[in-house]
Order: structure tokens, then sequence, then C-alpha cells
């Protein structure tokens, strides 16, 4: 089974990684960019058949892992 | 107009990031684990009403700034 987790900063909490490319896209000449925020996308493959036993999996890996949940937020997508 | 951006290293390409969750969620007694990937998620807001004209403007700024498509696949999807 797949699954897919992006991890993202909270809103209100200031995204430097955005604001380099919301900048760097300007100076290149991009008109009309407002916000830019940039997060983390995993992609993991796990032997879990089951896909709420699965998610649970994920979402603890997510709460001791893969997200600072002071900062950011986490949503995960099980495929098929 | 918003849109989102996938940033994923191409099949092939070693990932180290990937690499160092996968042994780390192991460390942590995550049983079944297979390959891991990580890649950058960007969300940008643009002031493009045309959804065809924001597309060729985001994918314009996925060749020169960011994604390395030496090495990354990038995926935009333009949201409402």
């Amino acid at each position: 089974m797949k699954a897919t987790v992006h991890v993202t900063l909270k809103n209100g909490v200031l995204d430097p990684q955005g604001k380099a490319i919301e900048h760097t896209l300007s100076g290149l000449g991009f008109k009309g960019i407002g916000d830019v925020r940039q997060g983390k996308f995993i992609e993991l493959d796990i032997a879990e058949k089951d896909k709420t036993k699965a998610r649970e999996q994920v979402d603890a890996m997510c709460r001791q892992l893969l997200a600072n949940t002071v900062i950011e937020n986490y949503t995960i997508e099980i495929i098929e």
C-alpha cells in the first residue's frame, strides 16, 4: 500500500523558504505572485494491507518523526 | 488563483532524505516500511485569472527556479 504525506507550516508561522521563492520569482520577472509557501511531500510504501490500520500507522509516523506538530500541519492520503 | 506544485526526484536518483526517514522509522520500531521518497510541495497565489495562462506561467517558474529538471520531475495543479 502506498501513502503520501503533505507537511505544511501552520498559518502564521514564518516560511523563509517560501519568501525566498517569492522574491526570486519577482526578480526573474514574474508578475502578480502573491503568497508562496513551501512544504514537504513524502511518499511511503507500507506493507500493511488494511486501509484504516495503514492510516493509523502513518499518523503515528507523522506525530513521531515526519512533522513538528507545534508549527506544522500534515495530511495523509492512502492510495490503493 | 491558487497553484500547487509537487517536485519529486526522478526514479533512479538517490534520495538521501528519503533513506534517512526510512532508517529512522525502522529505528522507531515501525515494521514493513518499503521505499520512502521525499519531495517538495509548493503553494502559490497568482494574480492570473486564466487557467491555461496560469498553468503556463507556473510551468515557466518550475523550469526556471522551482525544479532541477535534470534530476527532478514536477506536477502542477491549478485550483479554482
